[in-house]
């Protein structure tokens, strides 16, 4: 678990995710109360009982300090003996036995787990939206503006930067969508004291589940999952589903913004001068304006991984509590939580302050003198000269092109020889002229663009 | 990728899956033949073209040796230019455009993997399938078989095996359901040409797509999706979650039938002697009795949280076309199918087979002299002492008993100063002799077991 | 970064190392205050500005909030920037230009990384030596006492305790030797500037480096490594060594302390009750008694993959500074300096506590009848019946033994066609009787632990 | 373990590292006979039993399908008790005995690795050589030639192409040096029979280990390392710190290539056209050159970070043999070698055919007109402004050169106001003029680059 106010936390914990120790603290009381209450509910300790014991845990919210529990987690491995320990001196002894009642310290903790969770899920999906709202205002202002795509870095053919948002908006979209559905599904209680049986809650247990569940207003599972860790995993997969779109995106400014490409440049969003420092600015060169969102998502996303592989690792549980893996777990899952949503957080920012420069984006296309329009030339002689040979004579003309300087306009029209081959093969100087065209050869961009906002606009109508 | 024929091939090839080089060479050929159906279809290429280029790849299937294509893959990056040159000269000339029309080497590579993933989550989610209708069988046999539960490793307070076997029911189907949804929904071609415009096809490319997709019975997506990699992480999740469910059962199984345990035991099935060697034999220690299909799955599992690492990271891909990243998943994305799938093939095997020993695990739980039942019993005196007071005297009894070696009952009631205190506390020998029945303090041990089949019987009704 | 003060901490930052937000902000101002001393030494600053700037970084330690700076960070990817204006405040305008010469942000913060991997190794390396010494007390008090080996979990042939102890020994031994000599040759200041060149100091860069160096007892690099990140990556795979071994340790103590085990138990070294907690207690169940230690060595051991897996991945740093991926270092560089350091620090507790019962272990290994003897029986009759001829008959007589529930030596000896036929193969019944005790089944066990204690003796003699 | 001949191995299998099937069958063969021989030099098997069994294993390797070992490996859990029953078919009855004496299959399977990491270092080390040695020929031949620094992906201040490469340079020698070191230092035999104590060969164990280690070539461990995977970690990281060396050197000249920068270009060496197929040529476009090597490099290298996670988790061995630890090893570890070496091969291409192109480099620093160069400037006007009002001085600057298409010259000199402001400052416009010379600031890369020449001229020197 990273902190919310540690000295990083303006790159890893931006946004409105909360992961700290405060914040777990506060959800293992809420679990706490919510458990007293249930069993009042269920008629296993006296009226009254919830309402104490939500009231204390209320005060020990404020007077508890999570580095005190977190010193006495040395004992016992984990911080809520200790925790209870202090809460029960909070509440009136005749209401003691509805402290903690059948639960086992796991309990606790994986059903806080749930409810940073819950929190978590709720604003990353609402800045991927954002995000998405974004790119899919991107995608319909810029659908027809012509940009060169790269392919391994390379210029290829050109696209448009309509259709280089919609990619992003679909991979938001459809990473949102599960990590809805797995807030909706997934999320979850648990509660199966010492060992999975609820046994100090004789044949109640059954009973206090859901009801505890309704209290918190999370899902009843069919059976504890103290040592079943899919719901987890579901968490975090969903987690770096975003994460891996969020990734992509922010790779693609970086690259978008290079000194030598210039096609976009954050804005100043949510930035600005502050104490004197400049959003994007450089300590040693005054001249400098960095990408910083795109930059800090990419802090955010690159550490993702690795802390996937440590929770799926942890699946591996024995028996009726693990002795390791569950532990492993707390920190990077709540790492997890935040860097995403960190994440997300810079990339509605990102998106919503994204300036595009459709001047310069002609400029580069243009610049190679007309290469990325040799697979359109190459495609019109195929008919007449097969694929191959079709393939060979443009890519002759375009290796002349590059290394004698000329456009392949000129390498094509210029030389005789080959103008005669050209125009054997049925294609008119005209049509050359018209072959190189950018706009010409956009294929299916504007209706992918319009199927991505398409489908964008009927996930956000529900 | 890990071959189908290597020389540890039977640990981590275990079942059906395949995902071998002429596994993927199949499905590059299927997918050129569904393309140049799609296009003749699209009424872009000649009447036959279709048949002629399915046959040609047929024909290409048996004859090209993956290990030529593979040097190949050294000049562009792919093997997929050396397979279309391979396949074009054994199409007529006339029908030659009807190869790889429209398409880059990403579409094919791509589209093939979905076809890999498509026959590896059909065997798997088979075998997960078949292995929770053996949990099924357990835990309904078990239902009431007690045992002791052990968290942290330690005896705690007594389950069923039952209870045991329900828990790996329902993360199996659990595990399957999202499997099977990744299977139904987030399978699709992948065909976006160059630049994701399929401009080489004109505007016909959003008519191609579907018909492609038709051809190969996969969905059809949004839009192109060669940079946003959701589909192939929402794969590697599913078979991900999977593993960790299947790691657990084997990790249980493996302690459950340490020698001192000896509650569990492996059956032959699908072994017995072969050329001499037994099934779990040690070549050095004639008396040993491996658990090998659990030793198996965890050598499978303990590989995929590094795979789906790599695949999460991979999803950072550079705008048109990734320079590393797309070829960083191919043959961690293969291991990962394929390692699943041994996984899941070995623990339907395992469960099937799995011998249960009740009399083992009844003298284990009263090995300890009734310890496990102390929760029990300061859950009775609880009310009249408060938790903590309760909690702390039979801590001390516990204690008394491990130090002189007497039974808890020794303990509790040998002691006329406690039995006078617990005479107090309203607790008479009677009461205490029947709090030391492990059977009496099952909490809702048989409830949840019936839970977990009915939720499995609801599953399997569809 | 995790805090030291988190809610966890007691599991996850036991022991000394301490790489929270104070102490990478310490370790920042203490490389400004020794890059102010290194410009004066290098007549690149006026007199006294060393003293000043370096008694204004004391200043700022004990003033500046690392979460203020944290908030900036949001601005300019990085804290630094907001640091060096606080610091400059504290600076008289005199000497202003003596703060932060020549350097970058970068600079700041990997210098002050590798401030705090100096101390957060010798930390380690002091308790691993200590866990060594720990180790290999045990393995000579117990180099003669007789417990089971287990392979793949299950009774193999005897070992002695002595020898499991000199395996963890020379693993420690080993890791630490290989994290000192990373301690010794890796640590390095990182000065080069803006982009690796020191322009801003003219020529002079070249000669600031190693006083800088010096002033931080820090090596000097060859060039600036601002993009090569061999460094971090050698103190990472250091720390994962070392983890690594002590993850063996902590398994073997968990599985040889389970109940029915029962080799091992944890001490209350540093434990004790607190707070009325009592170390390892369980808040369920009274009589349980958890290897805490060793669960919190997984616990953070655990995590170590997933940490190094993100460094490696860093590794790919963009030109001269890279766009996410350093970032991406700063939390899981610490994050895993700490775990190492809490997971030796627990370690170095648990093997100086650890209580080892012979009784149990000598019980264990007698349990099984003799069967993990087989090995040697079939050893002694191989001569004469070739080996696999022996092999199988000892292991039908083992099968024997377990299916009938008698001793191996009775399963040898009690049938007469068998006693004939290991009368023929030259081996009496006082032979067999004498091959079935594990004292004479040791092999090396002995010289391969005072090999490990030799080795361990040298080391420490340095 | 991916197989040498894939579909994808001209990639994944570039350059000489075998790990294949059979290469692991030959090294466990190898390893039998190796034993055979110690044996015998020991006394403990007939005069000629190494040689019969040494014939034997020769003959095997050229027999054995790995094939038929990896199905039965199914039973066993590992190939080696059928290799070893195969062996011993090819012996006469009388050496049968010679044939794995005292081991169990993990000696064979361990030392079989480690004769296979030898191969894979010393080739993989031959390669980085190479490939440094690529790189000092670059640094020497461009210690001068100006190219512009890029920080975060944005132009910053000048360096020179030959600082660029002596990074590399040095990243390689650092990485090579720590691999040399493990291959003379930690290769080492395992032997250690059932479970650690060569029980089976009495007390003639520690004799045998160093005979077969002498046969082998191999080191001779302090005790047996069976679950004590400190070497294989060791090796993996030497791999993981050459791949990071190597990831980011492919990174550069990605970025460096890109069509937009194109101050570096692949050459052809050992691509050519094949079959009609061009190195870096592509399927659909027929103009582009892909940087073929740094792509797959990097497909090589983004592999690497999951599989020593997979390796570092599985270093948690328990007890005497691991149940699927170990097992999970041997892929992952036969994949980053080969891996490794596929970088290695493919980067030491890639330096010796770079070209690199000076006057685009020049023109890509130039393309900015002098933005590069505002640090020099503020610098110069630091002493009389104060650094911080220097810095805000020239940022304005540039962000009106920015703002308004003119040079930094133009901005800075071209307002009368802030002409005089420069006057007062003690700047003349001739030293403003000569402040935005790229060749006046690069402090001291010439120094740097001369420097990491040295060192490796050191290392090379031995």
């Amino acid at each position: 678990m990273a902190e919310q106010e540690g000295l990083f936390a303006g790159v890893f914990a931006h946004g409105q995710v909360d992961t700290g120790s405060h914040a777990w603290l506060r959800a293992m009381l809420d679990t706490e109360a919510a458990l007293a209450r249930a069993v009042e509910r269920a008629g296993l300790a006296p009226a009254g009982a919830g309402a104490v014991v939500t009231a204390a845990a209320a005060a020990a919210a404020d007077t508890i300090d999570p580095a005190v529990l977190g010193r006495q987690a040395a004992l016992t491995g984990n911080p809520v003996p200790a925790l209870v320990r202090e809460l029960t001196k909070l509440v009136p002894a005749q209401f003691a036995n509805a402290v903690h009642p059948g639960a086992t310290s796991q309990d606790i903790n994986d059903t806080a787990a749930m409810l940073l969770a819950r929190q978590a899920l709720t604003v990353i999906s609402a800045d991927l939206a954002a995000a998405a709202d974004g790119c899919a205002t991107l995608a319909a202002a810029h659908r027809d503006t012509l940009m060169i795509g790269r392919t391994l870095l390379q210029q290829a053919v050109p696209v448009t930067f309509g259709l280089v948002a919609a990619g992003w908006l679909t991979s938001l979209d459809e990473a949102r969508q599960a990590l809805d559905q797995v807030r909706a599904q997934r999320l979850a209680v648990q509660f199966g004291g010492a060992a999975g049986t609820l046994a100090s809650l004789g044949t109640d247990g059954p009973t206090v589940v859901p009801l505890l569940a309704d209290e918190l207003g999370l899902g009843c599972p069919v059976v504890p999952w103290h040592t079943d860790r899919q719901r987890l995993l579901d968490i975090a997969f969903a987690c770096a589903g975003a994460s891996g779109a969020l990734s992509k995106i922010a790779r693609d400014v970086t690259l978008l913004a290079q000194s030598e490409v210039g096609e976009v440049r954050e804005g100043g969003a949510g930035g600005g001068p502050a104490g004197g420092v400049r959003r994007g600015g450089s300590s040693a060169m005054p001249h400098k304006q960095n990408p910083v969102a795109a930059i800090a998502i990419l802090g955010c996303t690159r550490r993702v991984p690795g802390l996937v592989a440590t929770l799926a690792a942890a699946a591996e549980q024995e028996l009726q509590r693990a002795a390791g893996a569950w532990h492993a777990e707390w920190e990077p899952f709540a790492d997890l939580l935040r860097l995403t949503g960190s994440a997300a957080s810079w990339a509605a920012e990102l998106v919503r302050g994204l300036a595009v420069d459709p001047g310069r984006m002609r400029a580069n296309l243009d610049a190679t003198g007309g290469l990325p329009l040799a697979e359109h030339v190459a495609g019109l002689l195929a008919p007449a000269l097969g694929r191959v040979a079709a393939h060979d004579l443009v890519a002759q003309a375009s290796a002349r092109a590059v290394a004698t300087g000329v456009s392949l306009r000129e390498a094509l029209l210029g030389q005789p020889e080959l103008r005669q081959q050209l125009d054997e093969a049925g294609l008119s100087p005209g049509q050359i002229e018209s072959a190189l065209d950018p706009a010409g050869y956009l294929g299916a961009a504007g209706q992918f663009t319009e199927a991505a906002l398409a489908a964008h606009a009927r996930q956000a109508a529900g």
